[in-house]
């Protein structure tokens, strides 16, 4: 197995102005691992649901090499469920509830065939459950990426630090970037964050892309202009998903390299925001995707002679 | 001479989080023409100040092959004034006091050598005033790039309409892209706004970029993300007076063309934002320029294969 994702499976409910989706499946392993399938033959999940969750949405993501054998069934309990509404510009949200349910009892214990893995995502979860995960594989994974939200910058910030000094490759959005560092400019928030562990930082920014910082190197991804984005929910795991799915399927960590990661993120979170949670995810095919990044290649290509100095 | 330039020239009071600047040289045209005399010989301006209008600034632009006989001066009436003050994100700004001044009694009459410029530039300023500049043109020039903003569409709609739907090139930020279409989403801004007339649309986006729309196609350019922004004034006018500076030093119109124009643009303006008022414009020289062109080159500059479908 190539990929392990830790993180949540859950049920979302997700209004936006312009519709209403009711416990729609979600989760931030759910939408990682779905993207990464597109480049990995095999990825296992780390996560608990409840007895509510349908066999038949597992039984999908066994179909695609997702293995479940890390995800725990508590047939008791119900899942984790998230209900959020976005504002009239789609970039920003509030949480309307949240009902963690299963994911107070998540101590995971990773089966064996996942110890072995060279590849981790730590989607956003309690700190000290990352670093759970981290400490059951057999020996350090050749590429940790990582992802975190304010709540644990506010609640956990000790045990945060701990985790994103293990990790290669730290993906958070630009207002917990800000707030992580106590950097208003990105640059200077990047070269602290550096500082923390991780190799690179990548700082997702929604509809205005992404920001790769690594030492002094630095790298713009575009984000595509969509006509109508229906349901950004996820949007930043599927980047996460296809990121690492990426760049577990090519075993190539340069810098140049992770540019492309960079690039097919974005084309796998461009997908995702044109349907209501995992729908567009799961109609996806390689050749929807290779046209989809050829879209971003156009983006941004120029071409523009200049005197070297 | 190439370009013609309609704008204010000003004095501007600034106030940032990170310090104060006290009535310095500001306005539309003198951005735009700065950043423009890095590419062309000569250039004109068509705007009016007042006898407080300091006699060096006008030598030290005329110096840079800026001609101001289209510059009216009224000796016993004062410059224009604009006051404002920006939000800790550097990207927004509240108006803190407008003395029109002069402006009120702005009439352009082009001077003779003005009228056969094949290159226009309609800087933010009463749509009025914009159409008789055009009005005085011998023919129409060769290339109009406008740029406008909210007041004119909350103030004189019918009369920005008709302007519009006369220029070659609009270029206005997002949020009067949205409140001009009355659609969130740019692709369907670009599209309602180009269905008005211009054959391209530019969106400036600040910090997080512009886009250039232009028939179905888009382009995408970064902004270069800066360790400190001073001062975020007069980056959309100095971004504009390097676009319409490239094109009439190149001639060439085409998309290709556009695009560089736009990275150009982009990195005049990524200078602007580095010290308060035209200060970083006035020391720079070509070498900088391109150096900071490359930096741009380098930053979306990847490389990835796709099987073409």
């Amino acid at each position: 197995m190539k990929l392990i994702t830790v993180g949540t499976v859950a049920f979302d409910r997700i209004e936006t102005p312009f519709g209403t989706a009711e416990k729609v499946v979600g989760g931030a392993a759910t939408y990682i691992s779905l993207a990464a399938s597109f480049f990995l033959e095999r990825s296992g999940v780390v996560s608990v649901v409840g007895g509510d969750f349908p066999r038949e949405v597992m039984d999908d993501l066994r179909s695609r090499g997702i293995d479940l054998e890390g995800l725990e069934v508590m047939p008791d309990k119900e899942s984790f469920f998230w209900a959020g509404r976005y504002h009239y510009d789609m970039n920003t949200r509030d949480t309307l509830e949240t009902r963690l349910n299963v994911l107070l009892d998540l101590d995971p214990t990773l089966p064996a065939a996942y110890r072995e893995a060279p590849y981790l995502m730590l989607g956003n979860l309690d700190p000290g459950v990352q670093a759970k995960v981290l400490d059951q594989m057999a020996e350090p994974p050749a590429l940790v990426v990582m992802d975190t939200m304010n709540f644990w910058m506010d609640s956990a910030l000790e045990a945060l630090h701990k985790v994103i000094g293990r990790v290669d490759i730290l993906a958070i959005n630009d207002a917990e970037a800000r707030q992580l560092s106590g950097e208003h400019s990105l640059v200077k928030a990047a070269s602290k964050i550096l500082a923390m562990g991780p190799r690179h930082l990548v700082v997702k920014k929604g509809e205005h892309g992404a920001l790769l910082f690594s030492g002094d190197r630095v790298f713009f991804a575009p984000a595509l202009p969509l006509e109508d984005i229906v349901d950004p929910t996820g949007a930043g795991d599927t980047f996460a998903g296809g990121l690492i799915g990426y760049l577990a399927s090519t075993g190539d960590h340069s810098f140049e390299n992770l540019k492309r990661a960079i690039i097919v993120g974005s084309a796998m979170a461009s997908f995702c925001c044109e349907r209501f949670g995992i729908e567009r995810l799961l109609e996806l095919d390689r050749a929807s995707i290779d046209r989809r990044i050829r879209e971003f290649v156009d983006l941004v290509d120029f071409d523009i002679q200049v005197v070297d100095q």
